[in-house]
């Protein structure tokens, strides 16, 4: 239960700026890991006006066509022409990316495999909650479907006049006993043809985006819209904002319903920790959650760089649990290992999975294009039953 | 009251990478904000071996020499030479740096200067807790006190042999009353020259960084130093990991004690509410804590694009409130009037201000150069009475 009566999630497009540098990093992880599972790998993207500038460092034997892979993404996005703002095709492409420092590597590869360090320190959150089926808070969850929803009407035709840069924020009120019960405010903008009016556009969004995603017993006439407040959003993409990766690192994980430990996701392997421990987790809380276990977890794990055991593991169930918080302590010791190489391990993370969770949110989904037919391992509830047989 | 055991916050030292590129965002933001106070500055900076990249949206008429602050910025931290891994005075500094959009400031300045709508959407936090004299979390005070003391015997010459780039990370142990009864673990891991030995450098930690700053009763047998774990870190800065702007947010903030919005601070003028919202957000939740309201607070706040008043404003004080939940809020709302426009005048926000912040966190201490003789006007607990006297 929260004590906040309202609260506000955000969550941006594939055309947003800082999504596009982030797909284009998570692009070239995967390009790498299908040819060398074992490679290092931290890209970090920065996009502005007519160029994609791919920096990091980037540990490997495999050869990929960096350039074509910078393309491919930004075209495929629907930066295809400088009408739009930005062309795939003829941008400029720079390549700055160095090696990883041989002093970080001998901290991380050990000869025991499965002693491997942490590829830095850092904090990690994972969290999950009852409010929505996919056992992730609400406001997020529908501030990703008004963005999910914006490209789909503007791949599928429905509105031509979409252009792909867009922002959506969802305010929700909650009731005295934790639960959403109504939905206060919708912001949404979105890039667009200069040739539809103001009005027209609108409309359109309420009708074809807004309502077909947001559940209709929660708006009302109090419910306040603010569709394109600056009136005009012709200038999009990298013109209008430089895109860096791990810029939107709360859309990417709760919407800031949880807590951050600060850590970005893409363009980096899973050796690197601030993902992968990330993704473990949010498979712990959600396996807590799924077993019954309380109705609201969020665990931190913090590592030292070179160390495979985490430098601390804590949980905070918020008064929520049904079973004392220490026992759920101990069973998730039991249960789950949170060394790099058993995160790595468990949930099959040397694979080139990244670029769909790059946009739309890490968490409490399943990406639509799914890679190698599978889905998110960190979403899936296969722990929960060990946890209870654990709690005895 | 945390219901965490063990609680983890980490910090960076100046020299580290991404706060490098902070810095770099801040002080060419300040530079032009002494100029032109109502320029508008988004500043985004990377760096990686070598090169310094500026980029962002900057409309202003100030004229600044960017090439010159850049390399100031860089030398100042301590990066003079190829030997510490880069060079201020002679790295390459590319300025790819367009202007806002025109699209974007027609929903920015009005008319009535008071109309001023939010430079973005976007929800902020503001936290404050009594757990310190400064009213922060402790894990992350202490963590930013270690890297400041790095920064403090490198520069005075005590530890001749350290380089810039550091981190640090503090795992601190809860009791049952909430308060923290001692440290668990202390990561420390600092760039050095090659000629220090391994076994001197951890004994130099210990005794001239780690005592002097830790408070000795929460040290312990038990306490586990994890001292430069990788055993060598001589390649430090850019080299060794490319930095970005506004990817340290939460090492800027309250260390991941509380929630976070996403929005980066440096590099952006105060018509930014990532930034200034954020600020304001600390300043009203430290008054609610210093008037005894509360010994817990967080604040939510959110805004829409070119909107005037934040479209919600929501209070955490996590069942520590000492007057109800909802009086709360109404003093508030009567004390605190969070429009941009009010946000930057209430605390003075259009000055040259900004690079002092950009490292050691923006909240709960007082930089030590202080800009214009004047502390972080944030930090003022200057409303506490009229929060009470609003309460009747
Ligand atoms: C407002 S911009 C950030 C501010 C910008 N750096 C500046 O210089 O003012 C953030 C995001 O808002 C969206 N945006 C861009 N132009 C816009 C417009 N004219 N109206 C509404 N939203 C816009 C895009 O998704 C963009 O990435
Ligand atoms: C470990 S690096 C990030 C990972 C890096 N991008 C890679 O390719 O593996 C993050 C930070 O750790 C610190 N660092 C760099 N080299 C290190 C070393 N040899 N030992 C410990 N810390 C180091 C620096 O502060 C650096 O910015």
């Amino acid at each position: 239960m929260t004590e906040y009566s309202l609260f506000t999630s955000e969550s941006v497009s594939e055309g947003h700026p800082d999504k596009i540098a982030d797909q284009i990093s998570d692009a070239i992880l995967d390009a790498i890991l299908a040819e060398d599972p074992r490679a290092r790998v931290a890209c970090e993207t920065m996009v502005k006006t007519g160029v994609a500038i791919i920096s990091g460092e980037i540990s490997t034997n495999a050869w990929v066509d960096l350039e074509s892979i910078v393309r491919g993404v930004i075209n495929d996005i629907g930066y295809t022409s400088s009408d739009v703002g930005f062309d795939g095709s003829t941008c400029s492409v720079i390549n700055i990316i160095g090696k990883q420092s041989p002093e970080i590597n001998q901290g991380v590869d050990r000869d025991n495999l499965e002693d491997q360090g942490a590829g830095d320190q850092g904090l990690m959150f994972g969290y999950a909650s009852d409010e929505t089926d996919v056992l992730m808070p609400a406001p997020i969850t529908y501030a990703h479907r008004l963005v999910e929803r914006q490209a789909k009407v503007r791949r599928d035709g429905t509105l031509k006049w979409l252009r792909p840069d867009a922002k959506s924020q969802v305010t929700l009120r909650y009731g005295a006993d934790g639960r959403p019960e109504g939905i206060d405010a919708v912001v949404l903008s979105t890039q667009h043809n200069p040739e539809i009016s103001l009005s027209d556009l609108r409309e359109a969004v309420i009708e074809e985006i807004i309502k077909p995603v947001l559940p209709a017993e929660w708006l009302s006439d109090s419910t306040k819209y603010f569709i394109n407040p600056t009136g005009k959003f012709v200038i999009g993409g990298p013109v209008g904002d430089c895109g860096l990766t791990g810029r939107k690192i709360i859309v990417d994980s709760y919407g800031g319903m949880a807590r951050h430990g600060g850590g970005a996701f893409s363009g980096k392997d899973p050796s690197k920790v601030d993902r992968s421990a990330a993704y473990a987790g949010r498979w712990v809380a959600k396996n807590i959650v799924a077993a019954g276990l309380a109705s609201r977890c969020e665990i931190q794990v913090s590592y030292a760089i070179g160390e495979a055991q985490p430098t601390s593991i804590s949980l905070n169930t918020f008064g929520t649990e049904t079973v004392p918080h220490d026992k759920i302590v101990a069973a998730v010791r039991e249960v789950f290992d949170l060394r790099p190489f058993a995160i790595i391990r468990d949930l099959d993370l040397l694979h080139p999975i990244y670029r769909p969770t790059a946009s739309y949110g890490h968490f409490g989904r399943q990406p639509y294009q799914l890679n190698r037919g599978t889905a998110f391992s960190w979403e899936k509830t296969d722990r929960a039953e060990a946890l209870k047989a654990a709690l005895g």
